[in-house]
């Protein structure tokens, strides 16, 4: 029974079979010994029944360990199906900007439930915390820092910190911080100036004095930068008054980042929220898709709408019926190259909303050199394909015509977006897309009743 | 001229100017006092030379800084058009693993050229750095470390500390580590033990054994993981015979994975190698986007063959042509979605490729419930529009089936594109669309051809 399971799935059954006997000390042990990519797997194949008791079984220390390894959103998972003392004993065991991060995700009254039967001083760090907006300064910061009067001894210092080494050792002791009475920031002190100094000397004359620090309010990209200036692994947080209430890692910045990016994927491809996981209810899975898809066929109706008016066009030539989706999908795929590279360049602080007329013109080249090979490409096939050139020569002028317009739009309009404060991600798709088809339609359409047609 | 300009426009143009002038130190002064994130934008906005000529008149640490502040693709760029001999000056002033970033980005010749103008400690660790893949410990790994011999003693190594305080500053000490006369990995040391300790206690008394350590080959999403479940911020890195040859910093690993996560977007939307800035040249640019373009096109056209072979069929019912773009792009967005969805999951670690089955009951649940709403709607508005109730039938069982095909193929195909180790972000979207476009195509003009037009 000591040997470890060979694969993934019999580790799996191996746990579920702990979990039914209630083998405890085994069970915590089986969870140690999973590979660090493995453990998430596993917690997603169990049921919410056999999760909760997992949860039970385990010391809440190590629960707190799983929650803080898995993503945001299967740790939210995860606790949602606990009683509020158990979820609160688990929280606990967390730092307080995860803790604040998954009160966050739960309903008001579960938030509340949750804090009263956490411990009273984590539960009000946590509440500090959760009211700070998540991407900024405030509500990245974590409050597991140290911070001494300045008036306070080198000798008196390392003294506190010596007496209470095993409650601060989940703290980055690395640097602490100083204050004046009012609680206000007035300088930052390295261990290393502290042990090699005279141990009477006050600590305001070992610290380095108007230290980097950042407003609870500054957000993300801006904290990305700081942190890609200067070398330090956290910043301290100030509020308005000048008061030191947290420190933000560069770990967190950096995660941050990676989770927005995250998000914009999705919501670039249609999830709304940008979140989704299969365990979600069924219910809101369909729901946070359909509202998307739904706004996506009123827009595809208006382009519907386009060829709907040259019926008769289209009944006197058939053939046009099959160039129209290639249109369409090419005039998608182009435009959304141009908006992937206006969303990297606005993350990167490269362009500014002012700079649309620029991004339009380096878009114009590029439109115009891949409109021209696409537009020969599909010409030459329509030519060939009915023997007749001047269904080429209109096919390839709408879809090159129809690249250029596509790249200049999707280049153009995130930042346009961005000035009216929309969410690139999620609006530029469905706008892009919309007038592209209706664009390309009307092209090909209108070119073949006015050249194509005239004479029949 | 001290004044500082109000707007970002004016700024640059100061600095425009400053440079036109030579004016070496007012131009390093101009630029420490742009924000955080006004930089890029400046930077971006100067023509080569005079990028050229800025990197020149400033001292070349603040020009490293500057490499460091701005992202990778900027960095590259600014160098690029720098004589190999400025462009190492600037490079000895960065950490390793961004100059093995850097130098991987060159040509071969190139980056020889710049080696061998670079201070010759700095060009040996970057080029050994520069052999590992980009994302794996190795990769990521800074060879700005500290270690020290097992025999030593505390006292030892506090006075090495203290005499190179000026060349180690740009260290993170909080921790050093411990060696064997083989330089194998013994040990951890953590700098609160050390000056707390007796002078002329050997370190490795003092050290903690069997530190944690991972091999230079360990991939970002292993490294993301042990991370999360130790609150380390640097984990040592060791080759395979044990030797320590770096440390792996969390703060890189979450940038690594959050640049991953922007370049996953890229490929998505069909940005070869998922970059592109608008600096680059037009032929890269169009270069990289028309390859994945004209790939689409073949398949665009595989998909139209299905509405060629359906000629008659839509001649003899016009009116369908109105709704294949719809069937198309209403299948490819709700196929993203599952696709998005899918390679979240994977990136989270909570499916894999044999997972295949159970994401493909899960997504044919949400499919059948959006496929019935979207094709109640469509087909509501077919009939209502030639008054055809058996047109809006058949194009609402039409849209209907292929959304549930489309979220299956969208949820499952990353999953096996990732068994046969082909990148999901780059391949699943177009052979999702084709499939998707084929198989509507096919259903609703198979069913018109079948049913609506039996009689006529």
């Amino acid at each position: 029974m000591n040997v470890r399971p060979q694969t993934l799935e019999d580790h799996l059954e191996h746990i579920r079979q702990l979990i039914r006997q209630d083998r405890a000390q085994e069970l915590a042990q089986a969870l140690e010994q999973l590979s660090t990519g493995e453990l998430p797997w596993v917690l997603d194949h169990l049921d919410h029944e056999e999760q909760e008791r997992l949860l039970r079984l385990i010391p809440s220390e190590q629960g707190g360990r799983i929650l803080e390894s898995v993503s945001e959103e299967q740790a939210s998972e995860l606790l949602d199906h606990l009683a509020a003392q158990e979820a609160a004993a688990l929280m606990d065991h967390i730092t307080s900007d995860e803790q604040a991060d998954l009160l966050g995700r739960m309903s008001a009254r579960r938030a509340a439930e949750v804090l009263r039967h956490m411990d009273p001083r984590e539960a009000a760090d946590a509440q500090r915390l959760a009211q700070y907006a998540p991407d900024t300064a405030g509500g990245l910061m974590i409050s597991e820092y140290l911070a001494y009067p300045a008036h306070w001894s080198a000798a008196l210092v390392l003294e506190d910190l010596r007496r209470n080494r095993a409650e601060y050792a989940k703290y980055d002791v690395q640097y602490t911080y100083v204050v004046d009475e009012q609680d206000r920031l007035v300088g930052v002190l390295r261990l290393r100036d502290l042990v090699l100094a005279d141990p009477d000397c006050p600590v305001q004359e070992l610290m380095i004095s108007d230290p980097v620090c950042v407003t609870t309010d500054m957000p993300l990209r801006e904290l990305r930068e700081l942190f890609h200036q200067h070398p330090f692994l956290g910043i301290p947080v100030v509020d308005e008054q000048g008061r030191l209430v947290g420190v933000v890692r560069h770990e967190d910045v950096e995660e941050a980042l990676e989770q927005a990016a995250q998000r914009t994927f999705m919501k670039f491809t249609g999830i709304l929220g940008g979140e989704e996981l299969r365990r979600m209810p069924l219910r809101v899975r369909s729901l946070r898709r359909i509202l998307l898809l739904s706004t996506n066929l009123m827009m595809d109706l208006m382009a519907a709408g386009v060829i709907a008016a040259f019926e008769s066009t289209l009944s006197q030539l058939v053939a046009l019926a099959v160039f129209l989706p290639i249109i369409s999908d090419m005039g998608g795929n182009a435009g959304f190259q141009a908006v992937a590279v206006s969303m990297r360049e606005l993350a990167l602080g490269l362009i500014r909303p002012a700079d649309w007329l620029r991004v339009a013109w380096k878009e114009v080249q590029v439109g115009v050199i891949n409109g021209v090979v696409l537009g020969v490409l599909v010409g030459t096939i329509g030519w060939m394909w009915k023997g007749n050139p001047a269904l080429g020569v209109i096919v390839a002028l709408a879809l090159a015509t129809n690249t250029v317009v596509a790249v200049v739009l999707g280049g153009t309009v995130p930042l346009l977006l961005r000035r009216v404060k929309v969410d690139p991600a999620l609006a530029s798709g469905p706008i892009l897309t919309t007038l592209t088809d209706m664009c390309g339609f009307f092209l090909i359409l209108w070119m073949a009743s006015q050249f194509l047609l005239r004479g029949t």
